[in-house]
């Protein structure tokens, strides 16, 4: 991965000079995109005080509405709704039980009124029971066939295609990218390997209690319906604290469940980096921030400019948000 | 790191040979080392049915006894007992109360009657109350000074040469190196990169819980008095699962707190290796297994020749056991 950047010099070998290619091709040019790259040529330039060595450049980067699209719902949400209905008929009393009812009735202003413990206890009923094996084939069928309710796309097309060029371009100069998010650990390790380059040892997440149990002589990791780390707001510092055991130098984060993720990393000495996305973008993806029930971004908003953090503009920013994207 | 194969033979390119050098000198020739380098070799060789990719490298290695010596008591005992002492004036009623009476008095006979709570609460109660920074800083000062009680060697010496040289020689070889121990995970952390080169992202310890403050302005992660996880015997497999969300192909350790783990290593497909260090070497180390309150190695002692387990004879299989030593 560290030799990526030399490959870019490849298709010129004859003229004796390297044409630089742009290796952020879907951000438009501007303080936002200038940031990144005067960042990235800071720490990797050695010889000079700001240079990091390979082994501390640690970015952390959010999932939900940072790297994909979390609207009109968490996609960890929708495949838990999609797990009730299959469970329903083995659980006739969920005909009557919320938050199960309203799941199964589709009744979402219900759900919401329930909050973060109506979906935990949705989450936890309906991911457990099984094998670590039996849940990732459960999410890797169901992301073959599930589809973004508004476009009609799978959910692994709903990436942001700016953020796997900054994954990929960071990973180019040396840096070890971690996700570390609120979503579950064991959904995203189906998918983010192979669609953000991010092996499963660098995802970190929310992340239920296991129990080893040995089946007919094989040992087998049981998922249990009770929580061991919610990984959001004050729970992400520590949570890299306990996985990483280093300070990240940049964080990329789109909501005020990060703020004290991008606090931690840019308290830290030396060059640091934290930048906020900012859904602005109603016509290619969503518009909302202040007063979203997902996705909330209000102190980070009022707090980043001067702590120095980037807001990145999705609609002025980024040239392409999805790969899809016909121009 | 995966490069480190190539670099021995950088000695001979005139004679347009390769010289064959050991890169486990530490180790008799034997069924033991034999094991180790067909293994390696069988799973780096592609285009083999055995051949795995480097991704899925993973090697995990208890500490404790595997990596060095546990005897005595363990270092992390020490260091606590140590910290009882240190912080003893500033806790009067400790003169009176278990198991601080005895730490205080270093009547290791009570404090074994005491057994796992109490040198749980020994640990946790020192260990607690601080910045991870602090404790870090703590650590380092204390393995600088402190000294094994039998052979008036820093710790950080009395690691086994053979194993320092089998971690190296599996990093040359594309594998990924954990180690995965019951020791705290923030002692260790502080001398596995040097000591190891095994970087802090790859240790799992047990785990205290944390809390993110902020003090003056900074914000900073304080140690409390309570257990996350414990990662010993069947909670070995669900923290290697959590934390790495891969099966490793290879595991080494040297007791029956490790017995799970080479267990759930081994129970996956394709090749398999798994390895215990048995201490049978009362001259140059000690020598203990089944009777042992530290390190007691008996299931596995029994069971592992028909699991295909290697079992190294410190004795037999080891040159050196310590880089001191002068022979």
């Amino acid at each position: 991965m560290v030799l990526g950047s030399i490959a870019v010099f490849v298709g010129a070998p004859r003229v004796g000079v390297a044409a630089e290619i742009d290796q952020l091709p879907s951000w438009n040019a501007g303080p936002a995109k200038q940031s990144i790259v005067e960042f990235v040529g800071k720490v990797t330039k050695e010889g000079t005080p700001e240079f990091v060595p390979m082994a501390e450049r640690i970015a952390v980067f959010d999932n939900d509405g940072t790297l994909w699209s979390e609207q009109p719902m968490y996609v960890q949400l929708a495949f838990a709704l999609d797990r009730v209905k299959a469970l329903a008929l083995k659980h006739p009393e969920w005909k009557k039980e919320q938050p199960f009812k309203a799941a199964l009735e589709g009744d979402m202003k219900t759900l919401s009124v329930g909050g973060e413990q109506a979906l935990l206890k949705l989450v936890l009923t309906t991911h457990a029971g099984m094998t670590t094996g039996e849940f990732a084939e459960l999410v890797k069928d169901w992301l073959a066939t599930a589809r973004n309710p508004k476009t009609k796309r799978p959910y692994t097309e709903m990436v942001f295609q700016p953020m796997i060029e900054l994954l990929a371009y960071m990973r180019a100069n040396g840096f070890k990218t971690y996700i570390v998010s609120g979503g579950g650990v064991e959904f995203m390790r189906v998918f983010s390997e192979q669609v953000y380059g991010v092996p499963p040892e660098q995802v970190i997440g929310s992340t239920g209690k296991t129990k080893l149990e040995v089946h007919d002589g094989e040992p087998v990791i049981v998922r249990l319906p009770q929580i061991a780390l919610i990984n959001d707001k004050d729970g992400k510092p520590p949570a890299i604290n306990q996985y990483i055991g280093r300070r990240p130098i940049a964080a990329f984060g789109n909501s005020d469940g990060d703020f004290q993720m991008l606090e931690w990393t840019t308290a830290g000495a030396g060059p640091r980096f934290a930048l906020y996305v900012h859904h602005d973008d109603a016509g290619r993806e969503w518009a909302y921030d202040r007063d979203s029930s997902i996705g909330r971004f209000s102190r980070g908003l009022d707090e980043a400019a001067k702590r120095g953090w980037i807001v990145v503009s999705m609609k002025n920013d980024w040239k392409k948000v999805f790969s899809f994207e016909s121009k």
